[in-house]
């Protein structure tokens, strides 16, 4: 490799391969292409229907006591400098318990951990497991996050398919067609990201059985817990610890925001979250993929969705509903009246209706 | 391996070598070790002369202009959400602007990346530059996080010495011999933690001219810049840009507490930092190590030194200055009398000079 000043050799400059590889799993990638499309100076404002970040909207703003809470926390000084066993213990202690309400036994704080976000929490797994040779189990659709830190950590990603026909459910069978003597885990994600739905507790159940039966640990990534639509009763996968090993992942800011939707549910009808839409391309006139579709869009309507390529689904598009409802209607009545223009049939997009999707949502504890 | 429940084979519990590696570079274990031996219910208080976090001490308090700001920005609702280039950007403009006033060129945003404290910026480093076969240089004495995220990302150490004859300036022969092709990089600390020195334009200006010829990176962790013994001017290793690729770490929380430090000042002549102590073991009748001064210290005295193990230096001490006077001065009493009780002969201590230690500190710009 050549690099540096005037031709020089720079030791450094070898590229690391898992780095460029990690980088390639990211919603980012895709969202950076799309906004080069984007005729920032455009007569309409753009909106985003691509970014799962309602925090952006003032509606849903983070609840005050969150804020004041920090606030506080700050200025007491006795939380800018380095944490400690003594500093974080009763943060440890206060998710212990709020954790094993929902569960058969009760947690210590030994078995919490606190991390800088959801995001941190995965990279630390990862690594943790991530030796060579060892391979991962994740689902697909997926978080491209998961991938990401799992290919970085040089383990190889095994991708096992939701099966939309069945409510986006784990299909059992292809995760034991798909792991060996070298797969270390699992990752399920419930509630689901993205495609929003809830495993029942057989479902859980059937998934401990088959990690246990592949000597498997599940690493679940729960921040969606308990934000989930209707009455649809959210299990934790912690409940099958007696069954199988299980690493649950969950995040504070999720939960910051259920006060807010909560308001949300007063004003409208529309669920604060994503929809996943199939995509078919025979009854467009001039798009080819998901990639085209959304690129087109975001040109002549100055709407940004997301291709469901960058969750591993090509010809899918996912739409945040995490917007300001005046805004929301806008972007989808733009959405529609593209679709109207590059169709080559009728009825083009065929709503999914496998993450029963509702058009109210609800918490299984408040 | 053998894990889980009922003798059965779990997939995931064959240990990560490189974790389990980097968890040994860690002062926290040597401190682990100290508070075993410590009657935490003994009659007197416990001193901490180990850790090097002065915001546990009441008069070095955070300076409430930046808890204020934090505060306010939390209130603000701007930044509850997932960071974006466009909420980062005056960050990154602010932080290019201030380093460049030190440089002989501008810095542009896009030389500036953002990590959560200094730690995340060395483990992305580690992680960007560690490769398969890669090596990199390191400072013995030295600071263990450097290594452990290093070795977590399965590079080769090698450990280059500080000189303390010299001011604890590199042994840069040293670095040249150490080096070969796979060796990608060479970290600096400036101003040096542990020893407190802080290097000249002269020493800066050879350092790159040797990591010019190798084709290294410097990696200079320049987190204490600024903050340096009496009117010791502090040189960036950026100065040297046009010569040799230069990648600085730095941090916002170490500033922080300059303000503390200034009023300090006007308190005692004790500079609020780190000091180096060499053990002479001949002059000691029943101490082997530090590791063993250490530990009796602490059950006899209930004052926590840090052993140079931990730092990479057998048989030297660091003691923490960075604590109120009043409990720094009785610390320092009790290591006095504990060392006259084990003397075998009259002066033990050889207090080091080599840091350039004096009774005041300042700063090279304010």
């Amino acid at each position: 490799m050549e690099g540096g000043r005037g031709g020089k050799r720079w030791r450094f400059a070898t590229p690391n391969l898992a780095v460029a590889a990690a980088g390639e799993r990211s919603i980012q990638r895709y969202l950076l292409q799309l906004h080069a499309c984007l005729d920032e100076h455009g007569p309409r404002p753009v909106i985003p229907l691509s970014h799962g970040d309602p925090s952006s909207s003032a509606c849903f703003r983070t609840a005050p006591e969150a804020e004041e809470a920090v606030a506080a926390a700050v200025r007491s000084g006795d939380y800018n400098g380095y944490s400690s066993p003594a500093t974080s213990l009763p943060a440890r202690r206060a998710v212990a318990e709020y954790l094993s309400c929902d569960l058969p036994y009760k947690l210590c704080t030994d078995d919490i951990f606190l991390t800088s976000g959801g995001t941190q929490a995965i990279e630390i797994v990862m690594s943790v497991f991530g030796q060579p040779g060892a391979n991962i189990l994740l689902p697909k659709p997926g978080y491209p996050k998961h991938e990401a830190h799992a290919v970085f950590h040089r383990m190889e990603v095994r991708l096992y398919d939701l099966v939309p026909e069945r409510g986006w459910e784990i299909n059992v069978e292809a995760v034991e067609a798909l792991a060996d003597e070298n797969t270390v885990a699992i990752v399920i994600t419930n509630p689901n990201n993205p495609c929003g739905n809830v495993y029942t507790y057989e479902h859980l159940s059937k998934i401990a059985d088959t990690a246990s039966k592949l000597g498997l640990l599940v690493i679940a990534d729960e921040v969606y817990g308990h934000l989930v639509y209707g009455s649809t009763p959210f299990v934790p996968m912690g409940v099958f610890g007696e069954t199988v090993p299980v690493l649950t992942l969950g995040a504070i800011s999720k939960r910051w925001v259920v006060d807010s939707l909560r308001s949300f549910r007063n004003l409208t009808t529309g669920p604060a979250t994503f929809i996943q839409v199939k995509l078919d391309i025979s009854q467009l006139s001039d798009i080819c993929d998901d990639i085209d579709f959304c690129s087109k869009l975001v040109k002549e309507e100055s709407v940004v969705l997301l291709p469901g390529r960058a969750l591993g689904m090509e010809n899918w598009l996912r739409i945040t509903f995490a917007l300001d409802p005046p805004r929301l209607k806008q972007g989808l009545e733009r959405v529609k009246s593209f679709c109207r223009r590059h169709q080559s049939h009728a009825n083009m997009l065929n709503i999914s209706a496998s993450a029963k999707v509702e058009p109210h949502f609800g918490m299984s504890k408040s």
